[in-house]
């Protein structure tokens, strides 16, 4: 990284375009004398200063200042915010003479970054920022709010303490044998290794709720080819997005659009039909995207054409696709299509019939989509912090790994347990300290921070 | 207009969308009130405050605030400005935060209209606030920054001060025969209006150089039926903006373009043939809107076919063109066209010969249009405060009719010119007080600002 702690950047911070008002930041090092030089003045710490900001060629505006003092900013080194008036140009050249002032253009995510470096938050909380402004549900911001306010790294301090708890004393044992420390049996550290495994897993199964709060559940909907899938998407859309042709299996790519169901946010995904005869590669492809499709689903629509009796093969792909989501824990809700063509047939059990031509059902299904949605994000509200970060669950995961393997040397190596298991539980909270990031190496903090809009 | 002075409102006020920042404010006698509310806390003037915002339904984000007390604030009342993360969703619950606590959301414009309302800034300078925002290009900011901090209101009460004085010397003749005032004799009463007309007239006249300044100046392609003129637009806008078609007469609603030229900011114009006969209602509509582009552009651009030699009715459209603009001082650039399919036909004086095609010629005629628009910016820059705003210019020009009937009836009224003179005086002073509003109507008010964006 070519940025050394103390060089000073500066960004523009507000959203891009025309506004009112706008801010630009400059932080580090020099950050006050950068803003004296455009400003013509000194600024004191953490009062409004009304000043006016000047280049080489002129007077650019007249701005209100605030600067921070490493001792009280938010990235842990000065830092100074001009608010001007939102013009693009204004900002662009505020910009640029505090760059000539000798500031540098900030990188995505730098101010960030400079807080993490300086101690004022951990990974965690650094990656939150990211997610903070980009949550668009409050289920998706109170997750993040609490992720920034310290949630998460606190779960992970309380998975530490008890795995450290137990490493001291192996390597206590294992480092003093002259000392009269109580040895631990084989039974107790068993029964300690899977006492410890338990949070980790709990808390690594709460990716899944936290990527239904990040992104919103995803529906897929399934069915038989030309059961009346793509026209499904479209009437719960509003909008034509698929192509709807009578030819069977006109939709061969997955389709996947955001949708708002009666205020629960959600990703529609229209597939290629099921147990469809695969007469060439394409086909081939087709089902292996649905399949796929299908497992990274949170709930399944069924659509069954009712305007016709299902015959054999209609029958076993429905039970498999149940079958399947059975195994995975999905709910299937079924959706009689063509309620037009056949009025008096029975809706199913769990579903619902709807005429997409005539709108019929359709406010029902809406309802009950939501109120099967609403579950996993009621869930997620009601249980606390939840892992949202790929990042941060792969390294649960890895933690896990590791206190299962502590576990399974007690018994496989009953001569030398004690020092290998101290190999596992080093190693496993090496993975947990992954998330806060007290020394997480550059190319990990260079990939979490491209992540991040610049002037943040 | 439903609000009253003293009620709080509430906006967000830097651009839409997502960044790192964005500031959300609230203005009003219960300004400071509404935010306590919100963020739990009172607000010490002008300093930095960190504070959490919260609503019913729990935390919104951790924000800095700024309290700015009436009399120190921009708008002249209690003005709150909290800078929160720049998501979209924190920003538009941190606004509904506000407008529970007891705010409404602010109309557009309204927090300057308060800065004149309270006497913080005169009507020009409220409407340049409009101007600096929008302002793209370096010219534009100056003569808005200038408009803001009071350029264009000195000005006015420059030309204001010896209208008034005139008036004030007339009316007391009027009032007070009794006292011993010298009277204004005829000829020092004509010369001394005439004295005022010209400053009025030479700041109505920078008008046109306040367009230019706002909008850039406009480049009319002019030219007979299949010069080239669409190639020639297509090749400076760099893209193929106008359907290009052998058979003449293609184009024939006019096509309006902004382009950079050698980075110049202006709008290429491309018109229908100049002298093609009016064959039905559309032709004599096409003639009609090249006239009016013609009559509203800048600077000119002849196109005339370097391929042939010109015809009688080639000459006479251009004698035509030429005349036209020589009366309206508008530079005309003659551009031969097609210069690879006669590769020796001399250039026209003042013009270039260009080839669309091989691009021969086309970098000259980019930095001879750049040079002839140049010189008016240029000029633009050197004098000083121009009026931008054709509601400026029209009170201008009723100020100097006023004071051009004053002039009259010195002559026309011999018995009673004094009388008349006076009230004709009133009368332009009356004009000058509407650029600067001292007493504007509610409606020119409402029509002011609602040109603005909300927030500002």
């Amino acid at each position: 990284m070519p940025n050394t702690p103390t060089d000073t950047i500066a960004a523009i911070a507000t959203p891009p375009g025309s506004g009112a008002l706008a801010i630009v930041r400059a932080g580090g090092g020099g950050a006050a004398a950068v803003a004296r030089a455009v400003l013509g003045k000194a600024l004191p710490p953490r009062r409004a200063v009304l000043a006016r900001a000047r280049d080489s060629a002129g007077d650019i505006d007249q701005v209100v200042s605030l600067f921070f003092p490493a001792e009280s900013s938010p990235t842990g080194e000065d830092l100074v915010e001009i608010t001007c008036h939102g013009s693009p140009y204004i900002q662009k050249r505020l910009l640029k003479a505090l760059l000539e002032a000798g500031a540098r253009a900030a990188e995505p995510g730098e101010f960030t970054r400079r807080s993490f470096c300086n101690g004022r938050m951990d990974l965690a909380q650094a990656e939150a920022v990211c997610d903070l402004i980009a949550a668009g549900t409050g289920a998706a911001h109170r997750s993040a709010l609490s992720q920034l306010e310290g949630g998460l790294s606190r779960d992970v301090d309380a998975l530490r303490a008890p795995i450290l708890g137990l490493l001291t004393h192996l390597e206590a044992c294992l480092d003093h044998p002259e000392e009269d420390i109580p040895p631990l049996g084989p039974a107790e550290a068993k029964a300690r290794l899977t006492g410890l495994e338990a949070p980790v897993a709990r808390l690594a199964d709460s990716f899944r709720t936290g990527r239904l709060l990040r992104e919103g559940p995803r529906v897929c909907i399934v069915g038989r080819p030309n059961a009346g899938k793509s026209s499904l998407l479209n009437a719960l859309l509003g909008c034509e997005r698929a192509i709807v042709c009578p030819e069977p299996g006109t939709t061969r790519d997955t389709i996947e659009e955001p949708c708002d169901l009666d205020g629960t946010p959600a990703v529609l995904v229209d597939t290629a039909g099921l147990g469809h005869d695969c007469a060439c590669a394409a086909d081939a492809e087709s089902l292996r995207r649905t399949q796929r499709a299908l497992r990274s689903s949170d709930v399944a629509v069924l659509v069954i054409d009712g305007s016709r009796p299902p015959d054999a093969r209609d029958e076993a792909a429905h039970r498999a696709l149940r079958e399947a989501s059975a195994e995975d824990r999905r709910p299937v809700l079924t959706v009689l299509s063509k309620a037009d063509l056949a009025p008096r047939a029975p809706a199913a059990a769990g579903g619902c019939r709807v005429s997409v031509l005539r709108g019929d059902g359709m406010a029902e299904l809406r309802s009950l989509l939501a109120r099967t949605l609403g579950g996993g994000a009621g869930a997620a509200c009601a249980g606390g912090a939840a892992v949202t970060c790929a990042r941060h669950h792969d390294a649960l995961r890895r933690c896990l790994a590791r206190l299962g393997e502590a576990r399974a040397c007690v018994d496989s190596r009953p001569g030398c347990w004690e020092e290998l298991a101290a190999r596992e539980l080093r190693e496993a909270l090496a993975a947990l300290d992954e998330i806060t990031g007290p020394a997480a190496p550059d190319e990990v903090l260079a990939g979490i921070f491209s992540r991040f809009c610049v002037g943040k």
